[in-house]
């Protein structure tokens, strides 16, 4: 997507690949929306430090930065002995999948990635399988998206309000996104409409990373606090809302994604609000037969007893010296506490939305009501063998 | 109630008086949680300023407040002239009157003083009615506070888990609060219990004073985002919801309070849990036709953009220096801008829940129906005359 510094605009992927230096470049995520910063690592080494240390999160995002990660490894190998390039790429794959043990679609990416490879009969050969294949993981992950867009764009009239949750964005995929596809596309067709992004407390990416989309693709978009959807429910300000999903359960339609989700969706319920979900087909798991099954990760309770940002002055809520500091520690990245310092808090990641309330499910392939996922399980890639996404 | 500063245990009120310095003391509310501050006035110009600095905010503790501060304009009088005393007490009634405009409790608390005090025939007369009046008011506000917590009580069963959203604590009121007294009553019947405190954005008067609150007084506690309550309640995990009211609609039931009261309802009334509503007879508004008609006060945009906190050390959570700070920054209540930085707000303060949501309202006479308040509207002191108050 366009990327906007300082007067100049860029076109930006998430993830990409620069062959001439066998780097993969990232969006450093951890430094927005308050620095626009683009890492290139010189080594599958420091691909997986950049997985661990969240320089990129998000489904798509991850996957893509693995496979790359892989060709990357696979590149630097000096020499033509298959026996030492294949240890030397099972040391690269376990390298690259313990930077998060937990998430699958690094696992899910490489592996696909590493199947391609093997075809080829040289280790020339297999290297230049492996960054064709990484190439063609990410530019699928793009195209899943687009058809998101395309499917998704058509629920999106002239003037509509649009409630949005957490960030299933651009910055998540290697372009475009998932929730945000519809946003995207309908915009490039003229249509003009407005998006409420939910600040997604307690990490606030709806108010960082989903508000800095918007504002460098330049929709019309304002922030609001968690608790504001229902006002603005009642007193209709809110005609369709469109969120992710970290886990689609392909035999219920329940949807895993992050926290308050579910909370929207009931509030979308009452109010007679449509409410869809955008998926790649990655995040649906075919195994799960209840939501219940699926283990809500407790994250630290210090993301909900304060905030991070840029320290301000208090007085102006601008940039400028005020009482509240010096010209030293203003700008600068800081941790605030805002709890009672003797309480403690709790913290779940996600929650589970039922399918009931769930009007669609847009995927590539067009938009599902939850029920019927199931139904077409052979045209949305239905597989029992593939390891499972989690959310995370 | 208890507030125990370094090992040390003492009973406060949130506004006191003490007669042999002629002041008005005033837990100092903007230094909480992190900061225990009794500020004393010493005159009427001081305790308005006060007011105005929402150094004490909260219906009850600002009608006591201003109660407090005309006996003490009275007190500060010398001589014995009733004109010149009468023009000095105006003068005093429309300094702590302007110090919040848009506030009615300190009105109604002054009107009542001086109601009384008019009846004394001399200064030195007027002088001791005023004080006795304005302690009256206080003592009455603690009473009220009392009965709801004796009639609340009775909800609040062994085991349970309690949520509640903003803070409706002693700190808003003179002692014991509104939706916190059914807790502070059940916990002196012996009752174990434990407290969700929703951290309410933007302001998070859920984190800071309703936890402060909790843990003073040795509730079992935690915070939760705004975003976590509809899992926990799909978990089984919420028996019964307590909010305060700003304004409670006589005629129908309705309820403004703190933004996201109305979801919090939505929800518990999706999981058929009951949802109250502690109020003092203050709040009823007998005079409107419907919740639409209560103008919803938009708050300035940075409360959602960003968070008021002490700075901590990134890395530990806890309060030692690290990498995010000097020795000289941390410690310091800052504000820190979260959101992206060319993105705007929406933030309305509060918002109207329907009666059909709400399965009680406790007030000093008992636990009503939302409808019957109507019905026993000349016991709950039914008015046209006394000016409405409004959410502030």
């Amino acid at each position: 997507m366009n990327v906007t510094i300082r007067g100049r605009t860029k076109q930006y992927r998430t993830v990409f690949f620069e062959s001439s230096r066998n780097a993969v470049c990232l969006i450093d995520q951890r430094l927005l929306p308050h620095e626009f910063v683009v890492i290139r690592t010189r080594d599958f080494g420091q691909t997986a430090k950049a997985i661990n240390q969240m320089v990129v999160r998000g489904a798509g995002a991850i996957g893509a930065t693995a496979a790359y990660g892989l060709a990357q490894g696979a590149m630097a190998f000096r020499g033509a002995k298959m026996a030492k390039f294949q240890s030397h790429i099972e040391v690269v794959y376990q390298t690259l999948k313990a930077a998060r043990p937990t998430a699958v679609d690094p696992v899910n990416a490489m592996n696909q990635v590493r199947g391609i490879m093997r075809t080829g009969e040289s280790v020339a050969e297999q290297q230049a399988l492996a960054l064709a294949a990484a190439e063609e993981f990410a530019e699928e992950d793009v195209r899943h998206c687009q058809e998101i867009g395309r499917h998704g764009a058509k629920l999106i009239r002239k003037g509509m309000n649009i409630l949005t949750h957490c960030n299933a964005g651009w910055l998540a995929f290697v372009d475009i996104g998932s929730a945000t596809a519809p946003l995207y596309a309908a915009q490039s067709q003229g249509k003009r409409f407005h998006v409420f992004c939910d600040e997604t407390r307690p990490r606030c990416q709806g108010s960082t990373l989903t508000a800095w989309e918007l504002a460098q693709q330049g929709v019309s978009h304002q922030i609001i606090a968690d608790n504001a959807a229902g006002l603005l429910m009642q007193r209709g300000k809110i005609d369709v809302v469109i969120v992710g999903s970290d886990r689609t359960l392909g035999r219920t339609g329940e949807v895993a994604n992050k926290i308050g989700t579910y909370t929207k969706a009931v509030l979308a319920h009452r109010h007679g609000i449509p409410f869809y979900v955008a998926i790649p087909l990655s995040t649906i798991d075919w195994t799960l037969k209840s939501g219940f099954q699926i283990s809500i990760e407790e994250r630290h309770e210090s993301e909900v007893l304060g905030a991070w940002g840029i320290l301000q002055d208090s007085k102006q809520g601008g940039m400028g010296v005020g009482k509240g500091g010096s010209r030293s520690t203003l700008g600068r990245r800081a941790y605030v506490r805002v709890a009672n310092p003797d309480s403690g808090a709790f913290n779940p990641g996600f929650d589970v939305t039922p399918g009931q309330l769930i009007t669609g499910i847009i995927t590539p392939l067009g938009i599902f009501k939850p029920e019927e996922l199931w139904t077409h399980r052979r045209k949305l890639g239905w597989s029992t063998r593939r390891i499972s996404p989690a959310p995370a």
